[in-house]
């Protein structure tokens, strides 16, 4: 059956040509009382000029309806279908809260409770102990156990009662169950194989609580924990194998920095800032061939239900445009992840408008940057995991296919 | 899994109807300075008529992104998707220089070589020898060498120290190595099996190249060969059983013509002109149901960066179309294979302008033939492959699917 990413790794050939893939998180919207969206309504000369100089078009990430996670978003952002290649919740949160994962470890979201008599668990957040306490624990978890049946054990801090295990060695793998009764005042519930081959891990796992709640003993609230979501970097072809390029990742979100990661891009110092961010791009212009660029606020506005602060963020990513395009690249695209519109103040299902500009472009009559200019645009409605090709093609990085 | 073909060849029926698809090779461009493409610069009444009395779109021949080879492009006009159903270079070269090939058959690109002791081969191109040389040396093979193991090997002549071989016998697959030691000086590299059922392919490689050797034993530069690319046609159903029509190609470079007999057409005498291949459809007007008339000089003048020059022969084939009308065809297809920018000067990954006349279309406003009218066209943007059923429907062609 036909496979296109083992096509886009047949065909891809280095090149001395650089790209910018701008994602403005969340960035699609939907009409407020005036009728016209955030990115519609935000003022955005540079955007637009972008626009008249190349194509538009809109982005399916997963499928039509379908609201995307952060994760299903960014990966098919990044060329791989999110209808094959799943991410699990356990090692998106563990990234999320920062911690590095390996392919080959598997993560687990912990909860720190209050365990009772008889593996009763009285309380599965230990009255929501706070992020300071938990920090505290989490370190003195991380100082007294480092393994458990020869699996090395890293424990990351996370807020209030919650933090992140990471567990690394041979054998491991996601077919087992959550050790977690789900409800206050159950029977402790330990995890269970889901096929045979998940004994191992299971046992790990139901260990490892046990190992917790000896070094928690004399802890009043917070005497045990929970683990759940146990989950793995998903089994794909990284980057430097598919793409043949020297990829950056310029993100200021651990979440998007890991995900990240986890496809093989180089996580690089992104500051703190939107300006930081396209700094960051300059200073590396000459170490990447490729430049994965994170803006998170758009999609936090958008949550925050408030229009006017998500378009204000989308005129100030506009503003610093011409940064990028002073560097002389060869394709950029702009986009988004998802749509979060905040009329909604939640992602949602609605396709990315996307832009793409390269001297190999036929420009559209695109005049300006807007959901529903890029409705119109010669790109149509395209699967969101196709993108990456399309960008590949512009910079020349993609060879004939047959004879 | 749903198969289109299976679905078009269930459905198909016979009808006194006629189609014709003009192919301009290359056909697709990109704006030059003046912010034109060819297409679009080119004076093209005939074809904008058509265009406004039709629908228009764009045709993905394999994915976005994906440049597209000649065999892949014109696999996609005659209905078979190129993702699934490849063409060996082997194949296609051989038909290239006009050799027949039977379903069955296995073709090998051939360079005469220098060889010396101990195996080593000095030259793999025997010092490129000129065309008139190796030509007489490629008769001369096929006068001694007519049957390897069973197999019996026909040889064809090629451009400098280049020919081609095809083997007809039982039990041939293309699961093989090259005979062929990739660099000059080296020791030579016999053809070795895949897989086990590629074995005996691999033993008749290599008998047949030590059978030469001894042939040309007297030959100071040209005393041997390489063998590679061992490839056959493509494992598909042909165009008789599955569309039921009588179908002619009508193309003047052998490439294409073989194309056209590996799928199952009746290749025709095309003449050397772009006239001629006009008046041939006139005169085979009434033996067939289907026209594939191939125009190679797009893509030529493409592929020298010649803007003006592609330009020209598309108005030369636009004056011809009216030719094709006076016919009172059922069903018009315009379109190209891959686009061939004069910008680039090779083929690639833009989709094709595609129009599409007959007297049961929605004509959706396009007023002239050109990539940005297409791409705003109700055909949309169309898997290349998808065409084929699509002019069978409008001949009524195809019966309907389901009670």
């Amino acid at each position: 059956m036909f496979d296109r990413l083992e096509m886009l790794r047949s065909l891809s050939i280095e090149k001395k040509t650089r790209m910018v893939l701008l994602v403005m998180d969340g960035l699609g919207g939907l009409p407020s009382a005036e009728g016209i969206t955030e990115l519609e309504a935000a003022a955005t000369p540079n955007l637009d000029a972008l626009a008249s100089l190349g194509e538009t078009g809109l982005l399916e990430m997963v499928d039509v309806g379908i609201t995307p996670g952060s994760g299903p978003g960014h990966l098919a952002l990044f060329g791989y279908d999110p209808r094959k290649h799943f991410i699990g919740r356990g090692v998106l949160e563990t990234i999320g809260i920062g911690a590095e994962v390996l392919p080959g470890e598997m993560c687990a979201r912990g909860n720190f409770c209050t365990w009772g008599e008889g593996d009763v668990i009285l309380d599965r957040r230990a009255g929501r102990i706070d992020t300071d306490s938990s920090t505290a624990l989490t370190a003195r978890l991380g100082r007294t156990i480092r393994e458990i049946d020869g699996v090395s054990v890293r424990f990351y801090p996370g807020i209030e009662h919650r933090f992140a295990v990471v567990l690394s060695g041979e054998g491991l793998n996601d077919r087992v169950t959550d050790a977690d009764p789900q409800s206050d005042g159950s029977p402790m519930s330990w995890s269970r194989p889901l096929e045979p081959i998940g004994t191992r891990t299971a046992n790990v796992i139901n260990s490892l609580i046990k190992k917790v709640r000896e070094v928690l003993s004399d802890e009043e609230k917070a005497n045990g924990c929970l683990l759940r979501g146990v989950s793995g970097t998903p089994d794909i072809p990284l980057f430097p194998d598919l793409y043949k390029m020297r990829s950056a990742a310029v993100a200021t979100y651990p979440m998007y920095r890991g995900l990240a990661r986890i496809v093989g891009m180089e996580v690089v110092d992104a500051g703190k800032t939107i300006e930081d961010l396209f700094q960051a791009v300059k200073r590396d212009w000459n170490s990447f061939d490729f430049f994965f660029v994170h803006v998170k606020y758009t999609d936090s506005r958008g949550e925050d239900g408030d229009f006017k602060a998500k378009r204000d963020v989308i005129e100030k990513v506009d503003s610093l445009v011409p940064q990028i395009l002073s560097l002389d690249p060869d394709v950029v695209v702009v986009t988004g992840d998802h749509s979060t519109p905040s009329k909604m103040g939640s992602h949602s299902w609605h396709p990315s408008p996307f832009l793409l500009f390269s001297r190999y472009v036929r420009p559209d009559g695109s005049e300006s940057f807007g959901e529903r200019v890029c409705a119109r645009g010669s790109l149509g409605l395209m699967p969101g995991h196709k993108m990456m090709g399309l960008m590949l093609a512009h910079a020349g990085r993609l060879a004939k296919y047959g004879a």
